[in-house]
């Protein structure tokens, strides 16, 4: 496997020449990170729909475990099961609207991957960058473990284990662990682990940053090993549950589905879970002793354990609900770690949201009323106060807030209405509001696919390694 | 489905333009005779290893069930469930000898499938066409359920089923069920359903027909239904046993491979079966409580029950052998049925040499004497003088000969070092001569390999056909 452990060295190359200020190494943190076996032992698979262009391209790759749907090209990388989902690129023919500019896209727009190394990272959605409309690049870029590449294009960055880059573009950056981002273009910073900034220009800015203890105990990451802590520990005790469902190329769903729903076949149904009309539960999501109401939808790498969903629920990337109730369009932002228990349930009132990276890990019922925003860190029921505000509070805020560890700046009146516009978009997208025939959105879509499965070199010098593949409609 | 039925109609129309002079109708045939569900419900799949040359092109075709290996091209057709087994192609660099010609050659040989229906066909070997060395092409061709082109350039030809065109070029052909030929270059014929014919220019010329109610008893193939008769109702009732195997991606064999011997993961193991070393069993073979000996190989669509081989046998593509003893070195052809029972059982002795499209389907038990030639239809002890010759006897004949319905004609010392060299070179190709470094052969080389699984559309427009795919190293 020479030629696995060249690609590997020269994507770190490639990294650290783009992180040389700020000096950063990510050799130390990603050799032997993962088992070169384990390269081969998954396979990678992309999906095939009437619904959305087809293009795939992967050339002197590893793709193991994979997922791949939209247009996407991969060269030069190891996607070790990474989850690229293209099914919201922009299309030939669209204007995409920013900043005062409406540009009209001259080709579909594709996903292009380029010397990165991506670990259990999920790529989506689709470049909010107005300057690479019709590219999605990732490129000399590491991300670790579950980390989420949202709608931004990467270019020479280190992602720690669950941080997440959302709608920003980021150049030449560390983005530390747990960390969240959403602030427009970013470039040469290093973003400290477990820091929460939401920033729209001069409009608004939120920031709020876990305690290093507290973090220490959900995640860390030291070079030399692989990431550590409770997150880390929750999904481990989770993982065989996979495995069967990798096994076979085809599954049926062991319940039938009600109209307009779609459960992904690579996603793990445990016993007792229920779900409405118009739910989607995307691949590698897993649900167990569940209730997910009408219009939930349960996004990739999200957990939802003995909980009820009222409905039109957002659960996303990454997020895990456990032992909580959660009222009609609560919205659960990436990789917040949301934990009751049987004795001390968790229960969040209709039409609130949880800001992503937000823990909640209970050591009494806590319960958090209507229309809240919620974020940081809450264990009891005192918590609550420091780590939450009425939206309409919020709305009402103009200039500097602090609240805890939290500090918020500028208009709260855009800040709650970009974000409940972004939910509404994210439930019309996956089709919630379907009626049938109007406003069919990816649950209803993904009903009709097909996936292909693919694997490497099984021996030989190219072990590992990917035939180049080309796939056009 | 529209679009898979232009296709159907558009290969139909290819196929009779060829099939003027004969006038034949492919039409009746094939309309309807693969209800199109099937067509969505199977996937395609194809080896990647460290031996082959990799070369795929796949377009505007449907390829359900089919297997590729080396270098494949296949545009405009329909394969169902299709064995295209590339791996003895030729390579660019290798001289390609016949009749007083060395040939040397420009690039890989490629198969190359245009504009065809073949249904549970088995393509393999290598063009020995010396017009076409590097391209092994098949084109504006039906060929039917388990019929095998071996070997041949096939071009505007109907197959029925079981039929075998063996190192043969054929033009503008219609080949009977349960015909093999193995005749040089044909052009315009007919060949009649149970022939079976092995011709080498002025040389040799072995002739035997099945008399045509014998022949209906064990397959027959109407226009408008599928075939019938006692081989299709033998592969049917065993059927539902490869549903397992193409249900899970990855599958361990259920027991230790014996130094030098591969099971492919696509073939049925049923229980108390026993290999020894370099055993080869491809895909689709069928193995059921016996036993086979140390460089036994079991080809593609064979079935092997409650039988003893003992060493160095070749089943060919398509053969079935139930409840008998092979002994060493016996060669068993094409497609040939040879079934005993556990009352009576079928015996062979060292060396024999059963021709392709051989019945024996016994009512007593019957031992045929080691190095024998076996042709024909038996059923009783009384059955075999009319249907073998001793090697030594046939060896020694020259001019024309008659036993039973056979005719013999030219140097019968030819034709029998003919096929003992086949048998010879198979062996060495498969590998069963190998001491672990030296003399490696498919059986060593089939250890290292993985499948790639592609489905087609799954709704709309398209539904059916598989996107374009082109795969290079």
């Amino acid at each position: 496997m020479e030629r696995l452990n060249e690609l590997l060295e020269r994507i770190i190359q490639r990294v650290n020449v783009n992180l040389r200020e700020p000096l950063f190494d990510v050799g130390p943190y990603v050799r032997g990170l993962v088992p070169w076996q384990q390269l081969v032992k998954f396979y990678a698979f992309y999906g095939i729909t009437p619904h959305h262009p087809l293009n795939f391209h992967f050339s002197r790759s590893n793709l193991s475990g994979s997922y791949f749907l939209g247009k996407c090209h991969v060269t030069d990388s190891i996607l070790y099961k990474t989850d690229i989902r293209g099914d919201e690129l922009k299309r030939k023919g669209d204007f995409f609207a920013t900043e005062g500019f409406t540009i009209p896209l001259q080709e579909d727009e594709t996903i292009r991957v380029r010397d990165c190394f991506l670990i259990k990272t999920l790529v989506h959605n689709n470049s909010h960058d107005p300057e690479h409309p019709e590219e999605f690049i990732i490129q000399n870029t590491v991300s670790t473990h579950f980390a989420n590449i949202h709608g931004s294009v990467v270019e020479g960055c280190f992602m720690g284990p669950f941080s997440t880059v959302d709608l920003t573009t980021v150049h030449d950056c560390v983005i530390g662990e747990y960390a969240y981002v959403q602030a427009g273009e970013l470039s040469h910073r290093q973003v400290p682990a477990g820091t929460v900034w939401v920033k729209s220009g001069e409009r608004f800015e939120f920031v709020f940053r876990h305690h290093p203890e507290t973090l220490q105990r959900y995640v860390r990451f030291r070079p030399g090993s692989p990431p550590e802590g409770l997150f880390m520990e929750f999904i481990d005790r989770r993982k065989a549950d996979y495995q069967r469902i990798f096994d076979v190329v085809k599954l049926q769903t062991p319940f039938s589905m009600p109209p307009g729903a779609s459960f992904n076949r690579y996603a793990v149904i445990k016993p007792k879970t229920q779900i409405g009309r118009n739910v989607l539960v995307a691949q590698r999501a897993y649900i167990e002793n569940s209730w997910l109401g009408d219009g939930a939808n349960a996004q990739e790498n999200c957990y939802i354990l003995h909980s009820r969903l009222n409905g039109n629920n957002v659960t996303a990337h990454g997020a895990k609900i456990i032992h909580a109730d959660l009222g009609p369009k609560v919205f659960v932002g990436f990789n917040s770690f949301l934990q009751g228990s049987a004795d001390h349930r968790l229960a969040i009132g209709p039409g609130c949201i949880v800001m992503p990276h937000t823990i909640i890990d209970l050591e009494a019922a806590v319960h958090i009323p209507a229309e809240h925003l919620v974020w940081g860190y809450i264990r009891t029921p005192q918590d609550v106060a420091a780590h939450s505000l009425p939206l309409a509070r919020l709305s009402a805020l103009s200039g500097e807030e602090t609240l805890g560890a939290m500090r918020f700046k500028g208009d709260g009146r855009l800040f709650v209405e970009g974000f409940k516009n972004r939910i509404e978009h994210i439930l019309e997208a996956n089709g919630a509001y379907c009626d049938g025939a109007a406003q069919r959105g990816h649950a209803q879509q993904s009903q009709d696919i097909s996936f292909n499965l693919i694997q490497p070199y099984p021996e030989g010098e190219l072990k590992g390694l990917y035939p180049t593949i080309d796939i056009h409609p």
